[in-house]
């Protein structure tokens, strides 16, 4: 970032990092509790939760990506398709170009419950921002994508 | 906050709401695979690993508080101190004043698999915060109460 302080050389006192420490630990606990919450109240684990968010960002998967994106064995994967297929969300497609290529695609119509789950977050979220000032909300937005990144690399570690 | 921005009124744009927002579900999606792989690194499922923390965090608890701030019924947290202890995590121990009460509480001694895996995410973060100035980093902090605050209560809804 740099540009928005106007104080860059004030020294970082040490207990501003304890408590961003602290911050971001609570965050990532309520952040699991709320996802844990979301999957239970639409019949689903968290797990199965996590997989139907990542078929709605890529359009479609194969149980292949799945695996790879969560680490989970594909038959682990094809066990949360099964639930995910029975509670209406996605169906299994056939890619027309290679009918050996079996895809997971959302089903649109039946994605309601979801939207209904997420709303009031969304408005919560957005009375939030409304705090901000556009140069504060880049900032923001800067933190939360590095943050991000560094999470997926410390998985990715965990994995090994 | 406010104080920090110089440009208060530059109206935000809405792509940086849209921004935002793709952030924090990417942020919020790699914080549950995090904490997946962390548990499994030790043995451990989701919600073990996230009661362990609470007990961590509380210095002891009941299994009826466990209970509670985590929404599973007691039946189930009775199997998540059951992992927690064959892991070697955590020992109950009955409360001196009463009897009756049986407290979990961490076991401090076998606690270094759990700072060994957290260890390079502390690193990480450290080297993060050092790009920004103290008032980014109150700014920071400001977003992530605020947030965790939010869903702590978008859970409570859910949980009803």
């Amino acid at each position: 970032m740099g540009g928005l302080s106007m104080n860059r050389r004030e020294p970082v006192p040490p207990e501003l990092y304890a408590s961003l420490q602290d911050a971001s630990r609570k965050l990532s606990t309520q952040t699991v509790f709320f996802h844990q919450a979301v999957a239970k109240s639409l019949g689903l684990n968290i797990t199965d939760h996590k997989c139907l968010n990542i078929v709605l960002e890529m359009g479609r998967a194969t149980a292949g990506q799945l695996a790879e994106l969560t680490g989970l064995t594909t038959g682990a994967i094809t066990s949360v398709i099964n639930r995910l297929e029975k509670a209406g969300f996605v169906r299994r497609a056939k890619d027309p170009n290679d009918l050996r290529v079996v895809y997971v695609e959302p089903i649109p119509s039946n994605l309601q419950p979801l939207q209904d789950v997420f709303a009031p977050l969304g408005k919560a979220m957005a009375e939030l921002y409304s705090r901000y000032s556009a140069d504060e909300l880049r900032l923001i937005l800067d933190y939360l994508e590095r943050s991000a990144h560094i999470l997926a690399r410390q998985t990715e570690r965990l994995k090994g």
